[in-house]
């Protein structure tokens, strides 16, 4: 890449690690050369990068998703961006992949570990729809969860970045779905907007109450994003033979002490022949390809909407992240760089 | 049947529901007449009876297994026995049934229910191997679990009545069996007449250092007939892709306030991409005949050994059941009636 000398790379690192609530104080944005471009990679300019709940585990120390965080280190992460340097054919300057930038401007990575993103598409789909959290949904509701038509399908963390994906896909499958979120706003934007058959608002006290209410036949197939009380919640509501997908534990990762397990596990999963089925999206990798095509047919036809939520600026990657958290977005989490 | 008039049928009937602990104070014995016998039954005079685990949910108002127990009512419960009084050419007098005789000396059932114990086997085989027991370890292991040559294998109550068939059905799969009871006695006879290839001592403080020492390549195959600290460290030693088939949950049974759910659940399933089912061995209720000779080959060839933990006579049966749940038996517990 000409011209690059002298230009810094911006980055987010980890300042500490975080012992309970993780806070913005956590993270310090620093200035840096331009990494080293070795043989095999190229440098990347981001664009835009994904903030997800799943990366707080990593700094638990508990390894889910990421591996090896720490005191000093760019803060990892998927992002997509341009190719401003290379020697690869393959991946010349000028193409837009998705990669493992982590939260910084540049990146130099392996082209092994790159995605190239077809010229058609809108690059930030790769961050939602086509990235992590539409195959996170799309194996997890359909490979994992069997989900079929007449299923009635409860997702929580229904109004973020996987769940709200996870309602559309089970209503093209031709099921009931039934949101679980955490405040009535969100609820409203998931029938109204979504399409979600019912939503309901956990942190209600009438929570236990309004979930029968909303699953008068029970529930076949739980997309579990949050594990903890709601799971409890929802074994009370399983039928007979319900398959259980777990994708992700929000309700542990902002932590130093996470709840005991669900009341129920196991004997209601002996009582009424429940399966529970653990899964990471990367186990799926080979069939990412096809999985791409079904969803772009449904973002072409409208079936599908992506919902992005937005923040501007390296700079406010930590607040987007921690605002995650805490429940704050709708949709897949991104933060564009200028 | 003739010479029945003025003979008693003697039954233990539940004297009050437990709040807390089972004793054998919320059971009376009595004497009433014979039943009636109804179209379509026969009277079925009991020469053994199954003490069961898994009735003690029943009793807790928490159908598990058994439906209805209430105030007054026979204990219920499997047996074997003659028929004695028979319309029914397909159960004729003198032949051997399996049926939920209760805990009472005579019953009359119908034919329906029934299944006839051919006359070259030991009719109490089928209060074990061939009967709940041995279905339960069957189908759970083999099916559920999917158990195949070099997986190691975990069963938890390892001595108890299906926990110690489990373990040998697995030896005969060609699996490394690890298995887990609450006595250092217990844990012997495992390994030194059941083939287990090494047993732990839950109840031991270094339990879980004991376990991991004895699961040097982690777990691929729980089988879980306890759930609660147990399956909290089985959790801990599964491998990636594990499968835990969940049969029972004998930790929570004879108490008033079970236990949390053990942690790890659902982000070590995640994490493990580990798969939980449960199950219910009457959901296989089509395919028990298969599964009654290939067990019968295995008996015969003493791949199979069954251990029968007896008491005699059905006064018996209370102290017999508290025991059971306290962990006192080594195999099928099982009374003889005189």
């Amino acid at each position: 890449m000409e011209g690059c000398w002298g230009m810094k790379n911006s980055q987010i690192v980890i300042d500490s690690l975080p012992e309970d609530k993780l806070s913005q104080d956590h993270f310090r944005q620093i200035n840096v050369p331009l990494p080293d471009v070795e043989s095999g990679q190229v440098l990347i300019k981001t664009a835009a990068i994904s903030i997800v709940a799943g990366a707080r585990a990593g700094l638990q120390g508990s390894a889910n998703y990421t591996t090896g965080p720490a005191v000093g280190k760019v803060m990892g992460g998927a992002g997509v961006g341009e190719v401003v340097s290379s020697n690869d054919e393959k991946f010349p300057e000028g193409v837009w992949v998705l990669g493992a930038t982590g939260w910084q401007s540049y990146s130099a990575l392996s082209t092994d570990s790159l995605t190239r993103i077809p010229s058609d598409r809108d690059p930030i789909d790769y961050l939602g729809p086509l990235g992590a959290n539409g195959m996170a949904a799309y194996f997890g509701l359909l490979k994992v969860g069997r989900a079929s038509r007449g299923d009635t399908v409860m997702v929580s963390a229904a109004a973020g970045s996987v769940g709200h994906f996870v309602g559309q896909m089970a209503k093209i499958a031709g099921c009931r779905v039934v949101g679980v979120c955490g405040n009535d706003l969100k609820c409203a934007r998931l029938t109204d907007e979504l399409g979600f058959d019912v939503a309901v608002n956990y942190k209600n006290h009438s929570f236990r109450k309004d979930l029968k209410c909303a699953t008068p036949e029970g529930v076949d197939l739980y997309f579990d994003n949050t594990g903890g009380p709601i799971l409890t919640s929802a074994l009370f509501r399983m039928n007979v033979g319900g398959r259980i997908a777990c994708c992700g534990v929000v309700s542990q990762y902002d932590t130093s002490s996470p709840n005991a397990g669900p009341k129920g596990i196991p004997g209601l999963l002996v009582n009424k022949r429940i399966n529970m089925q653990g899964f990471l999206f990367f186990d799926y990798s080979n069939e990412y390809e096809p999985a791409r095509e079904e969803i772009s047919r449904w973002l072409n036809s409208g079936d599908l909407n992506s919902v992005n939520d937005e923040f501007r600026g390296l700079e406010s990657a930590p607040e987007a992240f921690v605002n995650l958290l805490s429940g704050g977005n709708f949709g897949n989490r991104i933060v564009r760089l200028p």
